[in-house]
C-alpha cells in the first residue's frame, strides 16, 4: 500500500513523461492548475464521474476504465466542436493500491496523449470508487455548437455505426466489447462537422433520448434502413433485433449533428463514416420509417441513473 | 423520487434565480459549458471531491455538506490569488431525493452568491454518496502564487485563527462547529496577500503538513505562543492540549504564507487577522519555539487519506 503522496507523486512522473505542455503555466503538484487559454479562444467544459456497476463492471480491465472515464468527457468537448487541452481527475479509491493506479493511469494516459489533451491537477481520496473527470477544450470565439436551433427539413447524421456499445453488454465479441470499453471520442469530427451543424451532442444516453434534446419544439423521421451497422453487429442480430439496440442503446460515444438541407456533407471524416439518418420533421414525436416504407411512433427509453 | 432530469432541471432554476453571467456563454443544460476568460486572465483550476465518512459525517447538516463542497475548493483558488468564476458539481448520489438535494444545493449555492461563482454544469449519477466539484477562477497573467519560493529570514503568516475544525471534531460548541463544517474560504485575503507572498497555501491537511510543501530545502521555526487562537478555543482547551491540534489539525482553510521581511503586512484584512506564526530557517526541519524560548523539533502528522 502507498501513501496518498507517493501515488501523486507517480501520477505526476508519468504525466511529465507525455511532456504535454500547451498552456499548462502551473500543472500537478500545487493548489490549483494554472493554465493559459490562447487568445480569441472560449474555454469549454465538462465533469463526468463514472461508477462500477452502472458504468463499468467487473468485465471491464482497469485500463480500460481509465480510457472509459476521460472518452466521455472528451466527447462531450467534441460534441461541441473543441479542441481538447487539459483534464483534471478526482479519483475516490478503496485503497492505495498502486498496481491498479498504474494500470488505470495507463489507459487514461494514453488517451491524454492521442490527443494531447494534459492532465493538470486532481484529488485522491479514500471511499467507494468513484472517478471524476473534468475535461477542458478552447473553441473559436462563437464557433462552438449546442443543442439549440433545428429546423424541419434540417438531415440528422451520424458519425460511426450504432448500437455496438449495448450490444457489447449483451454478446461478447471482441470487436464489439472494444466499442464498449474503449470508445473513441470524436473529437477531430466533431471539429470538422461543427461548422456544417446547427446544433450536435454525442450519444450517450441513447440515440432517441440525445436526439430528443436537439429537436426542440419539432419532431422527427427515422429511417430504420439507413442506421449504420458494423459488420460485427450485423452478423450477430437480425434487423428487427438490432433497431432496439441501435435506437436506444446508450455509451456509444458517436456524434449526432442536425445539419441544414443545403450544406454539402462529406461521406466520411478520415476512417469514420457519416450517415444521414433522417430528418426534423413539423410536429413533436420521433417516427421511425420501416423498411416498407411504413411509418411507427417510437417511444425514447433512454438512460435516466436514477430509473 | 424524481428523475435525473427533474434534478438537473431544479439546479438549473436555482441557478438562474442568481443571476451570475459573468464569462459565462452557456451553462447548465448542454454537453458541455462555454466560458469566456477576460484577456490577459490566466485560468486558475481545482478539483476536490467529499466523501461521507471522511470529510463529513451524520453531524453535519446538509446545507453545511454543499457549502464546505464548494469551500475547500474555492480556498484552493485563492490560496493561488485567484478570484473564482465558475463551478462544476458531479454528483453521485444513493437515491434522486429531492428533499436532500435542496438543501445541499442551498448550501452551494449559498456560497456561490457570495463570491460570485457561477455554477455551469456538472453531472449526476447513482451510487455512493460522492461529491466532486471543480472550480475555476482568473489572477491576472503572472500574478498568481504557488508553493515555491521560500526563502530563510522570510515570514510565515496565517489568516484567521487555528485549530477550530480540528476541535470542533472533539468538542461540541457551536462558534467551533462552524468553523468546520462552513469553513469560509479566504478569497479576498488570498488576492489581498498574494502580492506580497512569495510562495502560499491553504491548511487543508494540517498546518505542518502544509508548511512542510512551501519549505522547499528550508527548515522553519513556530513560535507556539503566537498561534492564533479563537476565544472559544483557548477557553476549551490548556496551551499544550491545543498545540497539536493547532499544529497538525486539518480542514482549517486558512492561508498560510511566506512573505519576505521587508515587505509590510497589515495586521488585518477586513475582519481577519494575519499572524505571523514563525520565520524560515537555514536547515530542514521544523522548530517549536515554546514560551520558555526552548526548541523542540516537530513532526507532522497531518493528513493522508490512505493512513
Amino acid at each position: 500500500m502507498s501513501t496518498e503522496f507517493e501515488l501523486i507523486e507517480s501520477i505526476r512522473r508519468w504525466v511529465d513523461a507525455l511532456e504535454l505542455n500547451h498552456g499548462v503555466v502551473l500543472g500537478i503538484g500545487d493548489d490549483a492548475a494554472v493554465l493559459q487559454p490562447a487568445r480569441g479562444m472560449q474555454l469549454v467544459t465538462t465533469v463526468d464521474a463514472l461508477v462500477e456497476g452502472r458504468h463499468f463492471d467487473q468485465r471491464v480491465p482497469t485500463d480500460s476504465i481509465g480510457h472509459m472515464a476521460l472518452a466521455v468527457n472528451l466527447s462531450d468537448l467534441a460534441a461541441m466542436g473543441a479542441t481538447p487541452r487539459w483534464s483534471l481527475l478526482s479519483l475516490t479509491l478503496p485503497s492505495s493500491d498502486h498496481d491498479w493506479l498504474e494500470a488505470f493511469m495507463r489507459g487514461y494516459l494514453g488517451l491524454s496523449q492521442t490527443h494531447r489533451c494534459a492532465l493538470v491537477g486532481g484529488n485522491i481520496t479514500r471511499g467507494p470508487l468513484n472517478i471524476a473527470v473534468t475535461a477542458m477544450g478552447e473553441v473559436v470565439e462563437h464557433q462552438w455548437r449546442g443543442r439549440c436551433g433545428a429546423q424541419p427539413g434540417d438531415r440528422i447524421v451520424v458519425t460511426g455505426t450504432l448500437g455496438d456499445a449495448a450490444a457489447a453488454l449483451k454478446y461478447d465479441r471482441p470487436e464489439l466489447r472494444r466499442r464498449w470499453q474503449q470508445p473513441t471520442p470524436r473529437v477531430a469530427e466533431g471539429q470538422v462537422l461543427a461548422p456544417s451543424a446547427r446544433c450536435m451532442t454525442d450519444v450517450s444516453d441513447g440515440l432517441l433520448a440525445d436526439l430528443h434534446h436537439l429537436l426542440g419544439a419539432y419532431g422527427a423521421e427515422i429511417d430504420l434502413t439507413a442506421l449504420p451497422t458494423a459488420a460485427a453487429l450485423a452478423e450477430q442480430l437480425s434487423d428487427t433485433a438490432r433497431w432496439p439496440l441501435q435506437l436506444n442503446g446508450g455509451s456509444e460515444y458517436e456524434l449526432l449533428a442536425i445539419v441544414p438541407p443545403e450544406v454539402s456533407l462529406p461521406a466520411r471524416i478520415g476512417d469514420v463514416p457519416l450517415t444521414v439518418i433522417g430528418r426534423v420533421s413539423q410536429g413533436t414525436g420521433i417516427q421511425a420509417i420501416e423498411p416498407d416504407g411504413r411509418r411507427r411512433a417510437l417511444t425514447a427509453t433512454g438512460w435516466d441513473h436514477f430509473k
